[in-house]
């Protein structure tokens, strides 16, 4: 049986990514490069395969990916010649994108929540699935107000009952993947399940959850490059981040709240790897010229034995969709293996691709890697 | 009883470093940031104390320590305030030196090692030490000529009474070191005791041997940054390195032999650790006005996802005997543990500390950290 | 007969560093470098010596300038050698310093007018002044709130006749300098001289003025770079601008409204240039680890040919003192020379030293000098 | 009547976007973009029109334009949307070509320098030409050796006549052009005309040159750089240039006598510039992996008022076909305006093109512009 994953933001830049993505890879027509989940560490771990994936989701616009697929191929991100191989694959993800959420509309929240869960039931129904595993590719929301009903299950379900509107669009997805016992998994910064009410509700289904904030850039950076501060004595007194984003997301950013939620996920990389607490600051400005593309610069300023000053700085020129697209293929993959081999709440071997893991403080790369290595090779061959 | 550090290249940048930063750290007067030995990671291991170390050495030249540290001190490698409490210090560390070898000395080359050997045991008796560890820290040798005499313990005996001269100085010290079962680290990659006869005599005494190559710079950066792209999965195009380096270092690296010998070890780091193969060139130049300091710059290009084309680029500007120094001590406190706790022959728990390091080809940083601190902190108590 | 130099903020790094470094020079124990004044391309210029230029000011701290210089020594900016030599005549200078004025201060406006330009004349007279040019180098202030009495200097008279605190203090002291005929130069991108009421003022003096904002770091690259971006014909897509600021003027620019003026300042060069319009943020970040320096990346995407898109970035390390203090000197000389031969109003060939200069739309940096050499060399000797 | 550019290396890269960017300029479906020549500055300049430029050269490849220009886009130089619109005229070209020279041909020197004469002579009468203008845009050769036969014309033409291979090919191709009083132009850092005999020949004839080795990147931002640095009186201490090239530039000077003559064209510019004398080595290394763009860093130590040390450090990402294409376009026109004009000999007012200029030491790039400027707009218009 395949596994369902439905895409939150399914007709935005990364999601069309994973989608043509997905399909050029198992058409034969791209390489794996890029998709951790095909690498020989993993080889012998027991994921579902690339074309037991099937893929659905919500949004909010109606551009179709074919449209989609063709701007980005134009901006350098998709390869012309793999387009035709999968259009039609293209085509049939668009079929299953159903009407998403947005933070005003007029919608009773009850209802919001029924349609969305009605939408993942009949995906998974439609396509005889095993499982679903929800994922969040969205532009980056506000960080969400705080508001009592959010403190436990009991209080959301009397607030929802009153229709107040407390759960934020990200929020609404993970109550709808909670609630039926499918994954749900934050790539973005977004509130999503980080709601006690929520986290409560995946207690009581046993769904999987993961996030949030998928590490692509210069926050993977920092988690390769902290452990070396740190292991080898050396104090870090300064790292001053600058990140030049264009595209939708660096768009999204613009938005006070959304750089805050962002900010705030980039910033527990380093206190949690560096003893020395420096001066960090992480500053995010959107250059419309960037494109599909993000660059940034990192300032380290650090000091040596003697109390001798030195400096590292790096830049990083990538392109968002295509780190970001393959990371999300894995997530899938392996939380559709957790879900099949009985794993319930979160998964902290997946810290490897997120900034702000749920359920460890472990940020270092290596570590990371070696933990997910171990945990995906040692699960037990299907059923 | 104490433990003997015998620095080859006594007079030098980074041994004077090691020698005003060794007293300076035991006096209080300086933080041990630098010292991977004073990591919380290592607090349990059983090594010897700061203060357990007695510093002697040889060199070729005879500027007094004290001078060679003024130098430094305006050259902004030392503190000046630090100089006054060390200045005794570094007089008694100048009283043990003893004259070095030259590639180009009328003395046959049984009397200079015989000479060499005298000077490390009258050391040893004069300080009642346990043991004595050498490194060599003098500037970096051109790659040796190759020569039948080399092979085996007993081609090189019959070549050495025939007054063959088929030892470069690095090499002999290593023969003085090794012949009295002492410690042997190279920290530069001079040839040193990788030679089969050398080897060999290492194993009939019994001697600890370490290197070669401390890792400081540019390559240290590769080692803790390589693994990302192997662990993501992103396959690194080219990864070009420049370093322009001042100083005693940079000037000795305009010799075309020398040079051929660092990029030579320089270039075994990602080789070991990407699979990629990818085309790697190594840089090096001199600038005279950097002084103390280098510089390096890496233009690394790589693809991701359906073949997207990125770059990272780091430049890192560091004071080599900043950087050096503490590495020395640590080694230095390691080998003499591992002499004192029954070692014998090379020893790959210290690869965390050399470029192209002895008995392992574990290149990836943070697992030769691992294997440090479980090696280290598994150490039996002092019997 | 000797120039005065009133500095605004004389207390400060910047003009610690004047002090300190207009000793040294003459005292020939530091070399001109830095000093354009000092170029042979001015060496047949008609300017006052060196050793005419005599040293007062305003500030609102009362730390000994002796004191300031030893911090700076410390922090790498002066030359420890240098201090023993100058100490003399920062005592000098110090006892030259009165109290500046603040922005909530109690005393009525037309007291502080009074009070500052009694402190001036007093200079004059006590020192036996040709002339005055006082000139700013003060924190930069917040962007002044618009006023209808800023308007017009009859206005301007009643408001100040009334009480009402319509000038921030840099424009207190322009009023002061403009009122008495001195000349006032704005090396900070505070409002100074820049109201409608006080350019009415200065025409009414005669007082000689110029500015604003001293153009040190990443503009005077922009300047020296646009130009060859614009004569190659090559289209500026975008121009992002990033400056990690420490020391007090990074402090400063915390202040929202003193950012604002500051990137208002830094925005003119570009769009005076580049008829291309392009995407220019100007970032500005406080880092307090830089202390005393400046460290700024700019990304310029352009496009070439057949609109290929290439790519330009730059980061630039610098001292703010030691870049300012030596134009701040020239500004002296070359505006005391201006008052010397009967300049009056705005002196816009002085638009090489600023970001946003009075009196021309020329930004580019060679046209700028050229400008400069060329009036400064037909200056008639002194009558 | 129109002008002939005869390119030599006519089916190379930068040739293949001469022709291809010529033709779709001409045809309005690229913009101006690169072109000098269509700047606001040069509107009032009497030159050819970009559609009076005829086209054709030599090579020793045989691979079509068509085929060229395809690869040229596949890789991102030339947009495949405007191949459609050029691919006839890239024809036209094509069967305008005729074989050059290599360096080790049977053909005897005399008959070498006939038949590329008679070419071009052909060249012209078949396309009813006003003048021709060789442009050298072959890869680089490596330095000649000296011959005191390339002492005098007298001296050459005995040597000819006895068939000593004195002459580098650019140099036969020079001949070829002056023998017959065309306009030679050496886009590369090859002897070319930069023999004594040479120059005598064009003096005989009046034929106008200029070159050599194009200002395209890092040499073109020392020219705008380096004045910033000398007009501020700030002593540039040293200024190391790394460069990566790919494609067949790169590979061409991996040969070390090419790579000799790069570097020495290149070393001309901060010497001229700065008087400092800085330390300011040149490295170019090639790696395969950039294909046709190249990338540089350059590293500037300098020092300001009072001896305190600061850093400038650039990376320049530039595509090397669109960056020196138009050039070439722009140096026919203005080479083919000298003729029309009576211009014989060495055109300094060129130098804005150069990194080694004829006829001048300026190497200030907006000095070279002005002069330029000045040079176009005032020649009269055509007879």
């Amino acid at each position: 049986m395949a596994i369902g994953v439905w895409l939150v933001g399914a007709r935005g830049s990364v999601a069309c990514t994973v989608s043509a993505g997905a399909a050029a890879v198992a058409a034969g027509v791209a390489e794996t490069t890029g998709l951790v989940t095909e690498l020989p560490a993993l080889a012998g771990a027991a994921l579902p395969a690339m074309g037991e994936l099937v893929i659905g989701g919500h949004d909010v616009i109606e551009v179709p990916l074919r449209k989609r697929a063709e701007d980005l191929a134009h901006g350098g991100v998709l390869p012309t010649a793999a387009l035709a191989a999968v259009n039609d694959d293209l085509d049939r993800v668009d079929a299953r994108i159903r009407p998403g959420v947005t933070s005003d509309q007029d919608e009773r929240l009850a209802d919001t929540l029924a349609r969305l869960r009605a939408d993942l039931d009949e995906f998974r129904a439609a396509n005889d699935l095993e499982s679903v595993v929800v994922i969040n590719v969205a532009s980056t929301e506000a960080q969400v107000a705080p508001h009592p009903a959010q403190r436990s299950l009991d209080d959301l379900r009397r607030a929802i009952d009153r229709d107040q509107r407390v759960l934020p669009p990200s929020s609404c997805y993970a109550h709808a993947a909670l609630s039926a016992g499918y994954g749900y998994i934050d790539f973005t910064p977004s509130t999503g399940s980080r709601l006690p009410a929520l986290h409560e509700l995946a207690t009581t289904t046993g769904a999987v959850h993961a996030g949030r904030d998928g590490k692509t850039g210069e926050t993977l950076l920092k988690s390769a490059l902290a452990p070396m501060f740190a292991d080898r004595h050396l104090r870090v007194r300064s790292w001053a981040a600058t990140n030049l984003l264009g595209g939708g997301d660096g768009l999204a950013l613009t938005d006070p709240g959304a750089l805050a939620a962002k900010v705030s996920s980039k910033a527990a990389t380093l206190g949690a790897i560096l003893s020395d607490e420096p001066d960090a600051p992480v500053h995010i400005h959107y250059l419309e010229d960037l494109g599909e593309w993000k660059t940034s610069w990192d300032h380290i300023s650090f000091e040596g034995f003697l109390g001798t000053r030195m400096r590292l700085q790096f830049t990083w020129e990538g392109c968002d969709s295509a780190l970001a697209a393959p990371l999300v293929i894995d997530l899938a993959r392996l939380a559709g293996a957790a879900q099949r081999h009985g794993a319930r709440g979160p998964l902290p071997e997946l810290a490897f691709f997120f900034k702000d893991p749920d359920g460890t403080t472990e940020h270092r790369l290596s570590r990371q890697f070696d933990r997910l290595c171990h945990w995906a090779t040692t699960l037990p061959s299907r059923p």
